[in-house]
């Protein structure tokens, strides 16, 4: 699968490592985790039951995922000291900014130290990551301090309980569950890739997850829900949306939230979440969102042959529990956050420096010239 | 050059982009900056117009280079926020993870924004590294608030300044530019490749270079200066050390500094550095830490025909100038900014979002049994 159009740029096609965790468009659309099928994990287990087959190889039994739930549960504080660095964050900062700096601060606060504390260091980042985002985002637009121990049974409704300070109605849990099993995993893409480059120097755990962060935060990665909520949101109805589109297309515009680097027919994540943002667009009575994003979807099948992938629907379906834009990308930092751990675990357990080649296309050997004789 | 023993790992011999910024190891023992050879810019050039050619692609006349270092002179305060997070970082802290997260935070208070700011987010950058790893070490060591606007003239005796508390004599000032100018760029190694990775996605210049400092902090890449100074610190003699070295090969224990992923023959930074570090020997009246370092570089060359790297003698000439150990890595961050930011800019420049593959060696497809049916 070499890249015709461009050998060498960005890796495409080229193998850079081995992993068990997942599979990405094997059969030309699937996404397993661990041999699952994204299918049946989103139809019948708990975002913390997934984390756990990620993070430690199989899926938990009753009491084990009991026990799992507990331990995250109790791991929701915040030092005082990270919570000083988060009040220092204005609140126009960029929210993975937020994250980014919060994962470093905490990096500091509980060393990872030896590898043997790996799992505890991802359970604790896994638990804390929504305490980060909502305690800043708190702080910063209403002056609040929140408190984040809540007893929500959930890692997603623990969050929603944390934004919006009540908790969610079971719709809206299930639907973060569900949006954070999906996001969990998916092998070699760019800010896992980052995590693995790290981890190979046989850096700490923070280190690799601050890294991936500040990969996922670029557009062309995590930000793709985001631009995706901000396009839709220009137009008021279906036909405004195709006449919105049509121009786009028309002037070359980047669409976000279509196409994928690896899936060649559909992103097998869509479906799910696409018929969750209908459920939520009945429940909230929305006439419009929802049926902008079908239209957008239509018209993309039709003039480009390309489908939606995971972060379209996702979209609508987040706006639709109330959630601000700007905290989107930081959702998917929270379920992502098990499958960088795990990797950064596989690349430890059987590791070599990742350190590539270049062509160089730069000026022949030339001597230096004395400063004074510089023009 | 593809890898034999170990087809695909670490991604050796792999090309993953193009450079005009240097080339490594390309006549067998080489190092380039832009064309030039590193051993006439580090015998002719002061570290700020090393840090010009590598930013900005050429080197400064008089003119420009004095504005370039009054620009720099100007950009070394810390803002209040940043030193208040400073100041919660204990003692105890990794100082790259210090470095780590200074910069994350300068990326909420200073954003980059648009693209075309990319330069000057570096030069502040460049500028306020050395004030952040010298104001937390004072303030978490010493209790101390340190001023970091000195009027220093380089970025080397500025840190030796605010180090040490008092201007360098020439000796050191020159020392600490010469070692800027050795670290400052080198291809595709591992922190710069996360850098890439992560501007591959169009993330902001702080992320790349937060990724960036989470991948030298590694004991397999930034750390070997530090791990060759806690290795030489042991011994006592030259004796001591042959002794000392013998039983670590004949254990077959790791040997900090020595060899090289790319080069083969020699480093060519090693021997600029071993003059200077000989002279600072002489300079401080030592007897032991050089004759240590000689005898072991002697003894790696017969036995195992390894030669020292650039970590190597840096070890001992950070010592003789004071420096604490732990804060040699920072040193390094100093200086290899300037090449991931430049790389940063490249990658901008000529972009693919950088995802490769991965070789599956996970479980087949199988079912979810339900959670009351797991053993």
């Amino acid at each position: 699968m070499a890249d015709k159009k461009n050998g060498g740029a960005g890796l495409r096609g080229q193998v850079a490592g081995k992993t068990a965790l997942s599979t990405v468009g094997k059969s030309g659309s699937g996404l397993t985790y661990r041999g699952y099928d994204i299918k049946d994990l989103a139809k019948t287990c708990q975002f913390e039951e997934v984390a756990y087959l990620i993070l430690k190889g199989e899926l938990p039994n009753e009491s084990e995922l009991s026990s799992y739930k507990a331990k995250l549960k109790g791991l929701r504080g915040l030092p005082q000291p990270l919570k000083d660095v988060l009040e220092r964050i204005p609140a126009n900062a960029h929210p993975m900014d937020v994250m980014r700096t919060g994962t470093s601060m905490l990096g500091n606060l509980e060393q990872e130290g030896d590898f043997s504390n790996q799992e505890g260091a991802a359970d604790r980042l896994l638990a804390v990551l929504p305490s980060i985002i909502c305690y800043w985002y708190h702080f910063s637009h209403n002056g609040k301090r929140i408190e984040t121990k809540t007893d929500d049974d959930s890692v997603g409704a623990h969050f929603l309980k944390m934004l919006h300070g009540a908790a969610p109605n079971n719709l809206h849990a299930e639907v973060m569950n569900v949006s954070l099993i999906l996001y969990a995993e998916h092998e070699f893409n760019a800010s896992t890739f980052t995590a693995r480059v790290c981890a190979s120097t046989l850096s700490d755990l923070h280190s690799c997850v601050t890294g991936a962060i500040g990969s996922l935060r670029g557009p062309l990665h995590g930000g793709a829900n985001e631009a995706a909520m901000d396009m839709l949101s220009q137009w008021s109805s279906a036909a405004e949306a195709e006449e919105g589109i049509m121009g786009m297309l028309k002037r070359k515009d980047k669409i976000m939230g279509f196409g994928h680097a690896v899936y060649r027919e559909a992103d097998p994540r869509n479906e799910i979440i696409k018929d969750y943002a209908e459920k939520l667009a009945a429940d909230v009575g929305d006439t419009t969102l929802f049926a902008v994003s079908e239209r957008v979807d239509e018209v993309m099948k039709r003039e480009k042959d390309l489908f939606p992938n995971a972060d379209f629907y996702h979209a609508s379906a987040y706006h639709f529990m109330g959630i601000p834009t700007k905290l989107f990308t930081p959702i998917f930092v929270m379920s992502r956050l098990t499958g960088w751990a795990a990797h950064v675990f596989e690349q430890r357990a059987d590791n070599r420096i990742i350190r590539p080649s270049a062509d160089y296309v730069g000026k022949e050997p030339r001597d230096v010239p004395p400063l004074s004789e510089r023009s």
